[in-house]
């Protein structure tokens, strides 16, 4: 990598962490950051905005200006070449900007797109590549989930003892975790689109799964209860974890137990990403996962590469993502 | 703190480290370690030898000669003021040194010295102080908790999946961890007076819980058995967690597992530390820890801090000690 694909890397991971303002409200479409950068310094950014539109890269140009021209725009995902009835082809507002080049952290699977908004964009003479960006990717998950596999990415929440439990034999639960560690989750939830828990849990916490965190109670997201029965007012039955393919809009998909719902979705081989609140406590109580199927210890190992840890108060917060298979 | 008591904690938390060179072969003596300094320079060094004698001090004094003359020596545990037929008493070596400064970072609470070793040397006009230091209290807790509390230091050892499981629903356990956590294993043993397992995990597993690293063999440490009835060849048998009470000249017990030898000492209230190796798989099969008598989640918090965190390949190795009562 050169000097100056570095910085390229550096200016898209800012526009990554930029696209974290734009999700979920941004549904039904990805959260998308972009940046405008002039001889070093940044001219405009822009993310989607609540709804989808505008698009980032149009806020971005309209911040922009004239100052545009000459610029380069760094953009998480590839600007869209299909217009729509709710706006205008990015790939198009890109070409008539007077930038002179874009940087493209990840290309666009949609096929009304997937590589169409480079080529115009080039083709209108602008120095157009694709820097693939971990970052980007990363801050793109659900979408890149959903396009290529049909399916929502699905994050599993545990929140453990040091053992590995989340109740007493007695089934008190409350808490395992402290307060830093639940406002997490709460902000967790917050960028999921849905939640769902076991039907066991709901009957036994009747949990409100809402965000409780000021200023973000809004985007709460919908509430599923994983159950071959109905669901109560106010939630949605899945009946099993390969239904997940019809969760229609729901890119980012966020399970947050029991032991039921976890090892089922550990059983499909339907767990993207592990979120692990652990507390520095012993319990000897009832066990976060139940008997999913494993057939040996070794077909167990290589399966998850850790992201993320963090110190959250006196509990740990380590983040997992499984680790993609050869056959993929 | 002051600049100079900055230094000479610095210089007891050294002294501490050469004392882990003593342990275990040191028994049935502490394993202290002592360093001589004259400004600011490293004039001669000591660890208790093999069996325990000579002491750290005279190992420390025969090496320096003359040039302890106006030295200050750093020394983990109090000097002792008692003779033996074994050796002299420390503090008289010490008085007749030359030295004109001695810091001790732990009191000996052996009531044959606890305070009787400062005052001799003070009364030969030598400056000398105790300066509490923790580095020199964890380089000696298990002599400590032996003359404190009369039993010896109990470590919990757990080698366990994220979920908190040794072994699948169908009992394989051979491997949840790597070779380097497992390695480790081997070095904290060697470091251990007498190393128990539970009956189960004897007839399952027949573990040689032997010192399998180069040069390390000679220091296996004696192997225990929790059992009501006769432990085999080679093993001794204790009936009870409350029986390491009496445990001959056992400082130091590592508790290897399983669950069920887990659980007796922790419903014993008999576990100091824990070494919790932690694998990054996911297993949903039989727990680390059973029920252990835990009344209430508020009881489970506030009782272990954790003190260290180190990576061992792709297992994550976590040391927690126990807080102690406020009633202690």
């Amino acid at each position: 990598m050169t000097a100056d694909s570095r910085e390229d890397a550096r200016w898209l991971a800012a526009a990554a962490s930029l696209a974290t303002r734009a999700r979920p409200i941004s549904r039904p479409n990805p959260g998308v950051g972009a940046i405008i950068v002039k001889q070093g310094k940044v001219v405009a950014r822009g993310w989607t905005r609540a709804t989808g539109r505008p698009h980032a890269e149009a806020v971005a140009l309209d911040a922009a200006g004239k100052a545009a021209r000459g610029g380069t725009l760094y953009v998480t995902l590839e600007p869209c070449a299909h217009e729509s009835p709710r706006g205008p082809a990015c790939a198009d507002l890109v070409s008539a900007s007077g930038l002179s080049r874009v940087v493209i952290g990840c290309m666009d699977p949609d096929p009304r797109t997937a590589g169409l908004g480079l080529e115009r964009i080039r083709a209108a003479g602008i120095a157009a590549d694709h820097l693939p960006s971990p970052a980007c990717e990363e801050s793109l998950s659900g979408y890149l989930v959903s396009k290529r596999l049909g399916r929502p990415e699905v994050t599993l929440k545990l929140a453990m003892s040091l053992d590995g439990c989340i109740a007493l034999q007695s089934g008190e639960s409350q808490w395992i975790t402290g307060a830093q560690a639940r406002a997490h989750t709460h902000a967790m939830r917050a960028r999921a689109d849905a939640i769902l828990v076991g039907g066991g849990t709901l009957r036994a916490d009747a949990p409100r799964l809402d965000v409780r965190l000021p200023g973000l109670e809004l985007r709460s997201p919908e509430r599923w209860v994983l159950t071959g029965g109905k669901a109560p007012a106010g939630w949605y039955a899945l009946p099993s974890p390969e239904a997940i393919a019809g969760m229609d809009g729901v890119q980012y998909l966020f399970v947050e137990g029991g032991a039921g719902a976890a090892s089922s979705f550990l059983r499909a081989g339907l767990v993207d990403r592990l979120l692990i609140y652990r507390a520095p406590i012993l319990v000897g109580g009832q066990p976060a996962v139940r008997d999913f199927g494993l057939a040996s210890l070794a077909s167990a190992h290589g399966q998850w590469r850790i992201t993320e840890r963090r110190q959250l108060g006196s509990d740990t917060l380590e983040v997992y993502s499984r680790i993609p298979c050869s056959q993929e």
